[in-house]
């Protein structure tokens, strides 16, 4: 099976990290295509920086329409996501709501260490879209400035496995969720260390969009996820507007 | 005051409604302007939509930046609202939040009227992100595909009222609001056959934005409405790139 | 337009802190008339002092009745206000639900600064009543006795500035509500001093009851804010008896 | 024991019937006090009516201070109860907040049958301000107009029973919770002709009142049920002032 | 009236604490007859343990069948409660329901002092699943291993006291409830000690059951609390096997 | 790797049907191992028949103990699921969790297809307990009496389509769940006929669990899901016994 795996922000190092994390665990049979948002920001911490990555998600992944089984919105907030869902036929799976999904199978609270306190707003707002809210124990998030997004989890490694260790024992937190994109990866080296699961998102993704193009539910022609109802639309990419025909 | 007014779809007989209907509300010493999105589809139903829209919005709002007082974004369900809040440093008040402010300060629970089924799953999940769920009385919709969306409400007078009074009657609504831009004026029309308080958006919005410039509140400098914080961008139209050095 | 503004409590300095503060706000072609409730207590902290100074209220504006285009309740915790409404066929705004309408569009999560420990639970429920729990930050209140009602601002004004700041930075809150009639026009001696929008319930009050004045959405003839329908009653006061024939 | 029963209306042949249910349940050793409403009106539907007898009730209660082991507020919808438990150092039950901790005893999910459809949103605020609205199954309700307000259950037998049954068969109630003193003892009389428990709300009051009386749990001299700030007032009954003293 | 109290674990020593508050409490013609689990654990601090519980309890009330009027289930967190309630035609308790009825009754908010930190996730998902999350001020739990159950109020006084008023004081507690069958009887010794009202699960268990048979609401031949409908089953004790023919 | 699936009811013909679906499911590296309730009823459908098949579900697994890399519980409503994640240290999934899993993920709001009306309230209770309340449409179910646990799909075929089609034209679902281990498959032979995504128990059991194994995030040594704390136990079978060592 193919998936395209789309990067909602401009850093290729990003994509990167995604990416490294991504073939780790995608089945032998499973063909991945990654995606870089061609504009935007270098990473997305708002809601404005989430609606123009939105956008940008759904611009690039129409650019390759018709060429894959299922995607994956690997920037953890979900930027688009649902918008994504109503325009393709195939399974269409989100950062946030995979390792949602994870978590939610292996205890019953979760916290969620994130890499900057002004990120937490978007993923509180997130977590309660997908009505979670009653589920989550905590936010706890980097403070300091970030000197370099791609390698934030080895500049912070500490500090992240400190915040961990109080969601556990200050916050009741059954499972940790590792937050965000540029720390893809950090919950494999965190394990062993932190008393409870660790859940990644990238990982998540990859295995639950698998799960459900293997499982082949079929897709919506009716209800709120069918494909938008035809009606004139101007100035989108070309590839865009092709979708909505 | 200025106030800018888009229209987050592409359609100009439904900004000429709008600007109708505002122009019917605003002080006297209120000064309007009308921008119609430069990309997107004739009229929003889905959640694909609104973030086209979305976007658009924030293009054509960056368009005008320094040169108002407020923003009404004058779709009902918000596009890119709480993504324009973090932009601007001035009151940006949504089609939905004040309407829905409207309604809660005239009664407990509130029904919607619109102008499609698909809509309905949009609306229902933006009053939930506003936090008014349990206010929600119900939302009722026309069912029949719209001939011509400048002409919606005279094309279904009748079934628009009697949606009203079903709303009130059996689903127990101490007001109603008349949801969407093609409605903006219905309120008033409707007023005196329906036997509860009837909301309109557009208006409700530019009284809204009226009052948030004339109470001079502050504006967020921390928080999750502050400015996002600067970092490296790119394909961004330059007028909104502008705004976020 | 004619606006009653009704202090629920028996304090003239109160009800003179919110005539200057109303006075500030209202547009030139606004009349207020003040009231004071004639029985009852200094301020109102509790569920029994709010039950008296509701009725209290409902009694000071029968004694107006026809003689106003809007009703305001000036005390925080909306005393009565549901009552008030079933009365009078004209628009009747509490300053609770006030101040959060203008907070819930000015930003998603709020925090109340309040003047007594005491008086926190029936703000807390006042935000329940109104659907809002989950868009309150937090409360936070001067722990201290009041030395005098009408000079609290004064008294205690390094205080009520830090706990504003704590709210936003310890508690995540986009806007600052400054609560009670006690505080009214604090806000604006707090903007600028404060990182995000400052909300003020007398100022807020008296703009939004213009609104829906001027708005003219109709009144309730059916529903659960009708008129309470005619049946015996005894002992009430002549002004409030006759507005039930 | 001593328990005083208060009637907030003013219809002494709804005190009749509360006070034959009342005796029937009470323990051999309680000993029951009546006081009716001394003003307000005939029987309470709405918020405003609900607000007079609040007063009315209080009023009535300080009359009788010192007097009683424990209170019952015998008006479904609880008016002025939580005002009720400030002001007393004794346990003070009310009709509805009794039957619903009858019927989560019982069961998960209850419905309320009611005398009138007017009065249902006030008892959906009323669940909703005990917080179990995740309980509420359905709230019926007669919609003729009510002939005599002491005869409701003889004159509307059938149709009561009626209601009593779909709420099982389609609402999925597990418990029926008979609503309204004027209702008094139907419980009773259905008893056995409806398929699951059904509770009576002035024989939940006595008895709950006087579990309350003999667990003898302390009272509150902190938080928010402790006794009013002592504090200026004005205009009160004596009696009423003398216990805020 | 015949109570059938069963101790849902092991320990004959948190029998004793049961049965000696228990017989405190109930009224002089109330026969009570205890019961000790028959296999489990020495306390119930996990969902596991509760299950094991759960189901140790209904096989030690089939052993009675027949021959009691109402049961107690004698464990804070009801292991087994709703279960019990379809198999019997009699009023069936559980010590945390019956502790929220009381404190729902005495005060808005409460808060729940437990004998260790790991049984704190049981217990709010109690509560929650008794829908009143939202009146839950907070949990508060000693964190030493405990030396021996049957003594944990002796053992530990001085801690549990201060836990109490912090909830009071910190949290916003109106009530404290006491938790776990190893503290009955603690909230007398306690009351006067801390300034809100202080409730027993036992001894409000034995009298909301009393209360329950007293009122004789009828019981379920419908709906989710009927018996459970009649299929093949196999290896059950034959006193549970014969109460589902 | 091995995964244990349990079919907590005493049906072989039920077993037969989660087995087919299961391997027709798996990995081909994944080996299945199946069990049978060896106490307990013919299907689950009540709170009672749910705690007897949640201890049998236990001690069935227990007699595997150490054997298996994963844990399928194989009955919608999942009985005894949180107690059997705290007793291993492998990942342990239930049917209902797995379906609302997957169903989350294809879209906002799912309604679920049950075989009984009675089933009902432990299913919504499931729900609410994974804190989806939120996200749940509706539950439709069959109403007549189930001639054969083990053909209910083949004899009720027609019905249970229409149920399905219902559910999205009228209640708004996104997604079906069919839901019941004597349903397994049906989901297969819906696709195509019903116009949004069907999601089945089993299969999404399966395909999660294996996810979750292979992501290999760790368990939990502290937390509410770390083994219960070693305490005295007695009449357990000795399986179970040794697990709490």
């Amino acid at each position: 099976m193919q998936i395209l795996v789309i990067n909602p922000n401009i850093s290729q190092s990003v994509t990167d990290l995604i990416e490294a994390e991504a073939r780790r665990t995608a089945s032998p049979d499973t063909t991945l295509k990654m995606a870089t948002a061609q504009f935007g920001v270098a990473y997305i911490e708002t809601r404005f920086e989430a609606l123009v990555g939105g956008y940008a998600t759904a611009c690039a992944a129409a650019e390759h329409a018709g060429q894959f089984d299922g995607v994956v919105v690997a920037a953890f907030g979900d930027p688009g996501l649902a918008a994504m869902k109503e325009l393709f036929d195939v399974p269409v799976v989100g950062m946030t709501e995979a390792a949602l999904a994870s978590a939610c199978l292996l205890g019953q609270r979760f916290s969620i260490i994130a890499i900057s306190n002004r990120i937490q707003a978007w993923y509180r707002e997130c977590v309660a879209a997908n009505g979670l809210s009653s589920r989550l124990a905590s936010v706890r998030s980097l403070q300091e400035p970030l000197r370099d997004i791609g390698s934030v989890q080895e500049d912070h490694a500490a500090r992240l496995e400190e915040m961990s260790l109080q969601a556990v024992q200050q916050d009741g937190a059954d499972v940790i969720i590792v937050a965000g994109a540029p720390l893809a990866g950090l919950a494999r080296s965190l394990k062993g260390r932190i008393p409870v699961p660790v859940v990644d998102g990238v990982s998540s993704a990859i295995r639950h969009c698998e799960s459900l193009i293997s499982l082949s539910p079929g897709h919506a022609t009716q209800g709120s996820f069918a494909r938008p109802p035809r009606k004139p639309n101007q100035g989108l990419p070309e590839s865009l507007a092709k979708l909505l025909d």
